[in-house]
C-alpha cells in the first residue's frame, strides 16, 4: 500500500501553454474567449502532463464543457471567477462526487456541496475534479495515499508535499488556476512552497469549514492555491464569509479588498538562534536572497525569536491534538483500522496513549502560549519564516516515513494553534534549481495585509509560476487602503495637510492615504465662527453640486471614538462619496448649520478658497 | 470523614446588628467611626454566631485590627473599600495565609496574593479568614470537606450548598460584608441562593484567575457574595481588570458603573417546559412570586427553551470536563489520592474513563450548543431562572451524596460552559420559610445590566439581608452621565432600546444613561431601506420641528469609532440639542438623504410610529 514518487516526469524547460491566471482568462473572454475551450485545453493540458497522481476524481470532461456553456454571458463584475477552472481537494464535499480522503473504503457521496465551494461555483469558477492527498489530510509530504502520489511538479525526485500534493501540483502545471486545499498545520503552504504556487492559508474561522472532513477540527481552514497571490486573493475573497451553521465561522473582516501596503510596514524576521535549514545552504542562500527583495518592501526588519512558536509546533506532535484526528474517523480506528494507510494508521492510532486530562493539559499549555507570542505582534506587522527548511525526497521519505515529514513542518506547524494566517508565497529559487519559498505570516485578520505584501514579493523574487516560464504579473497598483485596525476619513477643512487641525490627525496616529475629490453632488460652506475657520460640505441634490477637494486619512480605530466626539456642532462624521466611488467616512454639516454660512463651492476645496482670500 | 451538618444552631429572628453593608459602615466611617470598632464586631459576630466550619484559616483579630489601624485617614474615593471587612475562600491564594481548598495534606503556602484580592486590599478591605469548601470546589453542597461543614445560616436542617460554603454562610451572617467564591459550574450561585445572599459569577476572564486553584481552568472564575447586589458590584469592580499574565484574562468592557435600567428590558423565562423544581410546589411558587416582582421591571417577558441550555449542562457530568479537575490535582490523583475526600476522590477519579479524544468531542459538541444558545440573545436581553430546582437537606445528602448534588446545579452548570455571566439574587422565601432565590443570566459582558436589574429585583422582593433582619436598601438611581472614558450618544431608532439595533450598542459594552427627547427643531423621517428600517433625524430652522423621543446611552471610547464607522448613508453622527439642555453626539442624516423618505414627525418618535404602524 506504500506509494512513492513515481520516477517518469515531463521534460523541465519544455513549451507549455501560459498559466492561466484569472486576469488572462478574463482578458481573453472579454475578447471573445469561449470558457469551452478553456476547459478543453485543461484537459489537454493534463493529458500531457500525464501525472496520474494528481486527481482521484475527475469530473467528465463532457460535464466539465457543459459548465461552461451553461456560464451564460461574461460577467466578471457579478462573478468574478467567471470561467475560472478550478479543483477541490478530495477531503471537501461537492455534491455527486465521493469524498474519499484517499481512503478508498471509507468513500462517502456527499449530498450537499460545501458552502465555500458552493460559493466558488456561484462566482463561476468551472470544477474539474477532486484532487488526491495524504490520507485524511495526515502527512506534509504527499506520499501517504494508496493512490500513486503527485509528482512534484518542479522535480519528481522531491515530494511534491502534502496533504495538499494533489491540489498544488494541478496548479504549479496550470491545469487548473486555483485549487481549494485544506490547513491544519501546513497542508496549505508545504506543497504551494515545493511546487512554486501561492498557498493562503486563512485566518481561522474567515471560511466556513462546513463540508471539510476535519482533520484537528479546532485547527482545520480550506485554503487555496493559485498561480500569484492576487488570483488566491481573489478566490479566498469569495470564500470568506461567516457561516452560523458552522460553530468555528467568526465574522472577520478579512474580506475587504486588499489594501495598500502602509508606510513604515514592520517586518519581522527569524533571529540568528531560530534559523532552521536542516543544514542546507543552498534554502538558506535561496530564502535569505528572497527575504533581501522583502526587505526592500518594509519599512523596518526586526530579527523575531521564534523559541515560543517553535515550542508550540511541539506542542502538536507530542501533545494530544493528534485525538482530534482519532475524534475524526473514530468509527474507522475502532472497527477497520486495516483500511488505512499504515502510515496514517499508525500515525492517528498514537492518540490512544493521551487521556482527557492531557488535553486539556495541551490546551491550557497552548493559551499560554499564545499569550507569550501574541506580543510579537506589538513590535512587528509581518513575520517572514521558509516555508520549511529544505526539500526532501522521495528517497528520504522511503528510509524514514516520520522525521522528514516534521522537518518540513517546522514554520507551519504552530501558526494554527497560534491563531495566525500565512501566506506561502514563491521566492527565488536555490542555485540548483530547487525552490525554497517564503511564507509571511501575520496575526488573524491580517489576510488582507498578507495579500498586498505577498503580491509584491511575488513579481520581484519568483521567476516564474508554479513548472512553467510565465512571469509573474507585476503587482497591481492596489488603492491606497486603511488596514483593518484603521478607518478611512475624508477631510475636507482645516483637517487638510498643512492646516491647523491636521495635527489632529497625526497626533492620534492617522496617516494621509491619498488625495481624492468628492463626488459632485456638494457644496461647500465657509461657516462662521473660528478661529480656525472651518468649511462645512452639504449633499445636495444630483446636478446642484460640484466636486470638492479632499484628503483620506487613516484613523486608528481605537482613537477614532474620541476624535468624532470631539467634534464641534454643526459638523458631523457621515458617509461621503467619493470621485474614486470608495464611501469612506467624513465630514459633513448640518443643513441647519449653514445660516448665514458663505456658499465657497466654486473655488473647488478649502485650500483654493483660502489662497484666494489670502490673495484678495 | 465524612462531613455532615451539625444540628445546632442560632435560633432564629434572634436579635443580631445590622448587616455591614458597604454604604451603611462608610456612613459611619464618615461619622467618625473607627474602622477597629468594625473589626472588633467581625469576631465578636463570629464568636456569637459559633459555627466552626465557616472558616478554615481566620486571621487573628490583632492583625486584623492592625490592618484596620493602618488604612490611615477615610478615603472612600480612593479606596472604595476603605475599612469593609470580607473572607476569602480558601481556593485562593493570601500570601502568609495557607491555601488548604479544604483538603490539609494538599496545603501550600503561597509567596503571593492572587492579584484580584490583592486589588481588593488595595481598595482598603480587611481580610478576616479564608473559608471552607467542598474539597477542591468539587461540589455544590458544601458538605464535601474533611472539617465541619458550614451550618445554612437560614436553616441549618439544609446543606449550606457549595462550593463556597463559607464565604456564603460568612456573609449571610454579616460577619463579613462581602466574600470572595469561585464558581466553575455553580459554586458562586448555589450557596448564596440557599443563604439569601448575592452571588456574582462574572463574565469569564473579566476578573484574573492567577492565584486561584483550578478547577476546570476553562470554566472557572472568582466571584463575589454579599448582602447587596450594589456590594458584590462595587467588589467585582475592584476585582476586575485585564491580566496578560493570566491566559484566561480577556479586556471586557464589565468594569463600567451601574447602569441604568434600560427601558423596554426583553426579560427571558423558562417556558413550561423548562420549569424544573423537582416537583416541589413551595419552591415553585416562591419563584413565580420573585418573577412577578421582575416582570414589573421588565418591558416584555418571552418564554425561552432551556432545552439547549439543559444538553449543555449534561456535557459537564457526561462529558470529559471532569478531566480538568484531574488535571488540576492529578499528582494527588496519582500519588497520594487517600488524601482526598471519599466523594471528591471518586468524582475525580471518574476522568480516568475519558481519552484525548473525548475530550475534543466534547469541545466541539459545546461549540455547537453556544451557536444555538446565543441565538436566544437575538429575543431577549436577560434570563432569570431559578437558582436551584428546591433546597435539599442534609439528611437527602448523607442517603445519597451524589443526586442531590447534581440536582441543585440544574440552572447553574451550562453557564460557564456557555460564557454567560450570572448573577444569584434574593428573592422571596418560600412559604415554610426556606429560601428559594433566582438568577439573572447575561451574556459574557453583561454583567452591567445583571447589576442593575439584580439590585431592583432584590430590593423589590428580598425580604432582609442572608439570616438577618437587615432590608434591602432601595436601588440607587444610577448618575445619569457618561463618565470620562464613555460617550454620550443619543439615539432616536433602531437602536432605541429593545429596537433590532440595540444590541449593537449594548455589545459594545453601553449602558442606557437616560431617556430623553430632543429640542424642538427637529423633524423625523422613516427613510426607505431596510430591513431594519431606520429613521432619519434632521436638524431645521427654528420654528418648524417638534421635539422627538430619544434615549441616551454612554458607549465606551473605544468601541465608539469602529460603531461610528458602521453607520451607513445617509445617516451620520453629528451633535444633539436635547430639552434637557446636553447637547450629546448622536444620529443625524444629511438633508439630501430624506428625498422620498415620509415625515414622520407627527408621531413624536420612532418607537410611537412603529407602534402606529403595527396598530395600522
Amino acid at each position: 500500500m506504500r506509494a512513492i514518487c513515481a520516477p517518469q516526469a515531463p521534460e523541465r524547460g519544455a513549451a507549455v501553454p501560459p498559466f492561466p491566471t484569472i486576469p488572462a482568462l478574463h482578458a481573453a473572454y472579454a475578447g471573445g474567449h469561449d470558457p469551452r475551450a478553456t476547459v478543453a485545453a485543461v484537459y489537454r493540458r493534463l493529458a500531457a502532463i500525464d501525472d496520474p497522481g494528481i486527481f482521484i476524481t475527475l469530473v467528465p470532461e463532457a460535464e466539465a464543457l457543459a459548465a461552461a456553456a451553461a456560464l451564460g454571458a461574461f460577467d466578471p463584475a457579478g462573478r468574478p471567477l467567471w470561467g475560472v477552472p478550478f479543483a477541490v481537494k478530495d477531503n471537501v464535499d461537492v455534491a455527486g462526487l465521493p469524498t474519499t480522503a484517499a481512503c478508498p473504503d471509507f468513500a462517502y457521496m456527499p449530498s450537499e456541496t460545501a458552502p465555500a465551494v458552493a460559493r466558488l461555483l456561484a462566482a463561476g469558477a468551472i470544477l474539474i475534479g477532486k484532487t488526491n492527498l495524504d490520507q485524511f489530510a495526515t502527512g506534509l509530504v504527499g506520499l501517504r495515499t494508496p493512490h500513486p502520489a503527485p509528482r512534484n511538479a518542479i522535480d519528481p525526485a522531491i515530494v511534491p508535499g502534502g496533504s495538499s500534493s494533489g491540489s498544488a501540483v494541478a496548479v504549479a502545471h496550470g491545469i487548473v488556476s486555483f485549487a481549494v486545499g485544506t490547513d491544519t498545520a501546513g497542508s496549505g503552504r508545504v506543497p504551494a512552497g515545493l511546487n512554486n504556487v501561492v498557498g493562503l492559508k486563512p485566518s481561522l474561522g474567515a471560511v466556513s469549514s462546513r463540508g471539510m472532513l476535519p482533520a484537528c477540527r479546532t485547527l482545520d481552514t480550506l485554503s487555496v492555491f493559485a498561480g500569484t497571490v492576487a488570483d488566491a486573493d481573489a478566490a479566498f475573497r469569495v470564500m470568506a464569509d461567516y457561516d452560523p451553521a458552522d460553530p468555528w465561522s467568526r465574522a472577520l473582516p478579512v474580506a475587504s479588498a486588499p489594501a495598500g501596503l502602509p508606510p513604515g510596514l514592520r517586518l519581522g524576521v527569524p533571529d540568528t538562534n531560530s534559523r532552521r535549514f536542516g543544514g542546507d545552504i543552498l534554502s538558506e542562500a535561496a530564502f535569505d536572497a528572497t527575504l533581501a527583495d522583502l526587505e526592500g518592501l518594509a519599512g523596518l526588519t526586526e530579527p523575531v525569536d521564534l523559541a515560543p512558536m517553535f515550542a508550540t509546533a511541539a506542542l502538536l506532535y507530542d501533545g494530544p491534538w493528534v485525538a482530534e484526528r482519532y475524534a475524526a474517523i473514530r468509527a474507522v480506528m475502532e472497527t477497520r483500522p486495516d483500511i488505512l494507510h499504515p502510515i496514517t494508521r499508525a500515525v492517528i492510532a498514537s492518540a490512544e496513549r493521551h487521556g482527557a486530562a492531557d488535553a486539556f493539559a495541551g490546551l491550557y499549555r497552548l493559551a499560554e502560549l499564545r499569550r507569550a507570542t501574541d506580543r510579537v505582534w506589538d513590535r512587528v506587522d509581518v513575520i517572514a519564516v521558509p516555508t520549511y527548511p529544505r526539500p526532501r525526497t522521495c528517497a528520504d521519505l522511503e528510509a524514514d516515513p516520520i522525521g522528514p515529514n516534521s522537518e518540513l513542518g517546522t514554520y507551519t506547524n504552530f501558526v494554527n494553534l497560534l491563531d495566525w494566517c500565512a501566506l506561502a508565497v514563491p521566492g527565488r529559487f536555490r542555485s540548483d534549481g530547487l525552490p525554497a519559498g517564503i511564507t509571511l505570516l501575520a496575526p488573524r485578520g491580517g489576510d488582507g495585509l498578507l495579500a498586498v505584501l505577498g503580491a509584491r514579493l511575488q513579481a520581484a523574487a519568483a521567476p516564474g509560476i508554479g513548472a512553467g516560464t510565465t512571469p509573474v504579473p507585476a503587482a497591481e497598483a492596489a488603492p491606497a487602503r486603511a488596514r483593518p485596525d484603521e478607518i478611512e476619513l475624508a477631510v475636507v477643512g482645516a483637517h487638510l495637510s498643512g492646516l491647523p487641525l491636521n495635527r489632529e490627525l497625526t497626533e492620534r496616529g492617522a496617516r494621509f492615504i491619498r488625495a481624492a475629490e468628492t463626488g459632485g453632488d456638494y457644496r461647500l460652506y465657509a461657516l462662521s465662527g473660528g478661529p480656525p475657520q472651518r468649511p462645512g460640505l452639504l449633499r445636495v441634490a444630483a446636478g446642484t453640486g460640484a466636486a470638492i477637494e479632499a484628503e483620506v486619512w487613516a484613523l486608528p480605530a481605537a482613537g477614532f471614538g474620541a476624535f468624532v466626539a470631539g467634534i464641534p456642532a454643526p459638523l458631523g462624521i457621515g458617509t461621503l462619496v467619493l470621485a474614486d466611488g470608495t464611501r469612506p467616512k467624513g465630514f459633513l454639516v448640518e443643513a441647519a448649520g449653514i445660516d448665514g454660512a458663505a456658499d465657497i463651492t466654486r473655488f473647488g476645496g478649502w485650500r483654493r478658497y483660502l489662497a484666494a482670500r489670502a490673495a484678495a
